[in-house]
């Protein structure tokens, strides 16, 4: 069978998955998933009274409901599967860190941070603060963010900036107003920029805390699962050019990323399945146990469990913070992390920004980087299978949308960010379940056989 | 006498200037001259095949006219007096390293470096180069820099965008053009960006290149004294906003800077005289040899004679790399490199960008700073009159343009990026000369008088 056969773009009901045993680790590829993860010093832990500072107090809440989700640097797979929380336990508070040098950060995680008032603000530099929130998020969140950085703390003056919502506005004009609202209000080199919302809101408002002055002080706040598990972790800003996303930006990194949960209680279905395709992502390229456990797990997620949807996260916010921590800048393993994302952008741009939520447009791509994989003949078919069917079971996007043509996807890929001296590098599977590869290095026909199986024309 | 009579507008005809003895250098202030040169690993040293590569040739002309100019780190004032070159010789080249660790890069200063095509070419990372430069220079100078980037290099491809000359154009539509360029062209991660110009041209492709594909390699080809002197090196880069000066930008340093004194014989004299008064600011800020030297060397500047042109930019470079070296990011010793400054982009925001060149709103600015420290009780009469007298002789204006009102001062001042949690931080000479510091702490009463006698009202 050709994996190219599965292409519909319509959503799939649900169903179960496969759950085939698991091959050891493989060593061949370079950019295989790390092995000795102590190269790192990620720091998977509790909020404690410690890591907060020793005069600080602690919410009860978290005190009671603090359970063991350390995830070991040396953990065996085995042990990982054991950590999965208990399904009734709805609280989960950890700190994952991303570990940059003198640019290291939390990533905290849990339910009701945002009223763990010196969570934030302890991460305020400055007297002023500019909140950039979306005309979505702001109804929902703006008042509780705005209390939370000021409550107790009189010196603290607040800003925002609503911006209109959804990915056709990540563009040039709407960055200048935030510039223009932070000149006219006179912000100075200390103040702090937050960014409240999903990944449009977290990629403009760091570009512009970036770009600001050479470089202000800011805050994520993500409040989609998309922003949560991806990219308001890294350090990635950035905005759109009509021919292209995320052309135009800066690697510049927060001073935490706070991710409350309870956020996600207000996201539509369809963003919440949106940011699961990053999910299922880190398991296809460099966590094949993390994967297991999505294909038994994902019910539970679209049911929107807590425990469940704050493991994933975590899980997540692990697997993006190791990648980081080695390759800051993209010089390679970074890469691997947009399996997908080059068809997935050429979906985006071609159909239309914000026709498709940024996941979907990932899902689809991903089905395609797969079967690209299996055309070369680098992985099983069983992969291709389950990756198809755990997208399928998360109501997303198997393929392009039918306007896509294969002389769209051409032309579009070929301005994405990995192409070098002219030759476009793509992440690829190669191997067992979990190993990718970022490669330039592959037969042309398949990548062809693949657009025409996606493509009507 | 207050010093504040000293207020003309109008360019005088040069003059001799005072020489007084120097005192010698105390160590009162926190941001006074570095004593230690040492701390820094700058570098002066002649272009030596060892630099360039052992396996390249090295021009002979460069090889014949190597003089003495290096500058060691422990050079007492007299000895560095010594090293000033003989007049007769008009062949200098020198490279003055900027120590930024991983960042850290070449100045290359002497006459005909734009035919070194090794120097150049060595530089440049990836198949593909955009220049980026002006109306004005691309007629001029364009065809000779695609010549040395593709002579005897046929794999190198070049592609340029000409800009409209002058800082009004210093904004985002304009650096819109940069991208639209560089993304219609196809242009990858790895590729180079030139820039070819003065300090506008300078400031834009550098915030071009630090944002596109978040980051590409890019060279300085400063074509003016003043970014040969001062805006190429150490990698500010940015933007106008129609209410302030640079307000949006990026910290992202050159491969190069490669500064070919030839380039001056086109530059009109208003704009050399721009220059040099970010010459004069080493001096007063930090260097009184070199200020001392500039007023014995005033006529052979403007006059263009080429050892002398090339001694002071050389020596500026050296200054400069040695603030850049200890304070990339501007936390306290860079900022004295803006001496005037703060006065100045006033200056060129309410009189209109682009009606004063940077260095006359700076020189005006200037003096207002001298003015206002000696009016704190901070610096002696005779530095008033010293400052005063250079910037006179070097043709530059010595007061702000009569549109400019106190009202208009204090608005511009409040968003320059010196200002901290509301307080305005300014650069203000304090003790003998060469010291300066750089304080929200100054009786505010002495910023009143300065602006109230030098505006009208």
């Amino acid at each position: 069978m050709a994996s190219a056969a599965i292409r519909p773009t319509i959503r799939f009901s649900p169903k179960a998955s496969t759950d085939p045993c698991l091959p050891p680790w493989d060593t061949c590829h370079l950019f295989s998933r790390c092995r000795n993860r102590t190269v790192t010093s990620l720091r998977s832990s509790l909020i404690s009274s410690d890591l907060l500072g020793t005069n600080r107090s602690v919410d009860p809440v978290l005190k009671c409901n603090r359970i063991r989700s350390t995830v070991s640097a040396t953990a065996t797979p085995a042990e990982v599967m054991e950590q999965t929380p208990p399904k009734t336990d709805s609280k989960i508070s950890t700190i994952v860190d991303v570990d940059l040098g003198d640019r290291s950060y939390p990533i905290y995680i849990g339910p009701g941070l945002l009223d763990q008032h010196d969570l934030l603000q302890r991460h305020v530099h400055g007297k002023r603060v500019l909140v950039v929130t979306n005309t979505t998020i702001a109804p929902l969140y703006l008042d509780k963010v705005i209390n939370a950085l000021t409550s107790g703390n009189s010196k603290i003056s607040v800003d925002s900036v609503i911006l209109p919502d959804g990915e056709k506005y990540k563009d040039m004009d709407t960055l200048m107003k935030i510039f223009d609202k932070a000149i006219e209000s006179r912000f100075d080199r200390r103040c702090t920029f937050v960014a409240l919302g999903g990944g449009v809101i977290g990629d403009m408002c760091g570009f512009a805390a970036a770009a600001f002055l050479r470089g202000v002080n800011f805050i994520q706040i993500p409040t989609t699962v998309m922003a949560q598990v991806d990219s308001s972790v890294g350090g990635k800003t950035g905005i759109n050019h009509r021919l292209g996303k995320n052309l135009i930006g800066a690697f510049y990194q927060p001073q935490c990323v706070l991710v409350d949960i309870d956020t996600l209680n207000t996201l539509p279905d369809r963003e919440l399945a949106s940011g699961l395709a990053e999910v299922v992502k880190y398991g296809l390229i460099r966590d094949p146990e993390f994967f297991e456990w999505q294909e038994k797990n994902m019910q539970a997620l679209l049911a929107r469990d807590p425990s469940t949807l704050a493991y994933a996260i975590k899980r997540s916010c692990e697997n993006k913070a190791e990648v980081v921590a080695l390759d800051e800048k993209e010089g390679g393993l970074r890469a691997t992390l947009n399996l997908g994302h080059t068809f997935g952008h050429a979906i985006e741009t071609g159909f239309g920004y914000g026709q498709w939520l940024h996941g979907e447009a990932v899902a689809a791509g991903m089905v395609m980087a797969v079967d690209m994989s299996y055309r070369l003949g680098w992985i099983d078919e069983s992969i291709v299978k389950r990756a198809f069917n755990i997208l399928q079971q998360a109501n997303l996007p198997t393929g392009p949308p039918e306007v896509m043509t294969v002389e769209m996807f051409k032309s579009y890929m070929a301005v994405d960010k990995k192409v070098a001296d002219g030759l476009l590098r793509l992440i690829l599977l190669k191997g067992s379940l979990g190993n990718c590869v970022f490669t330039g290095d592959y037969d042309r026909k398949a990548l062809d056989d693949t657009l025409r199986a996606f493509c009507k024309s």
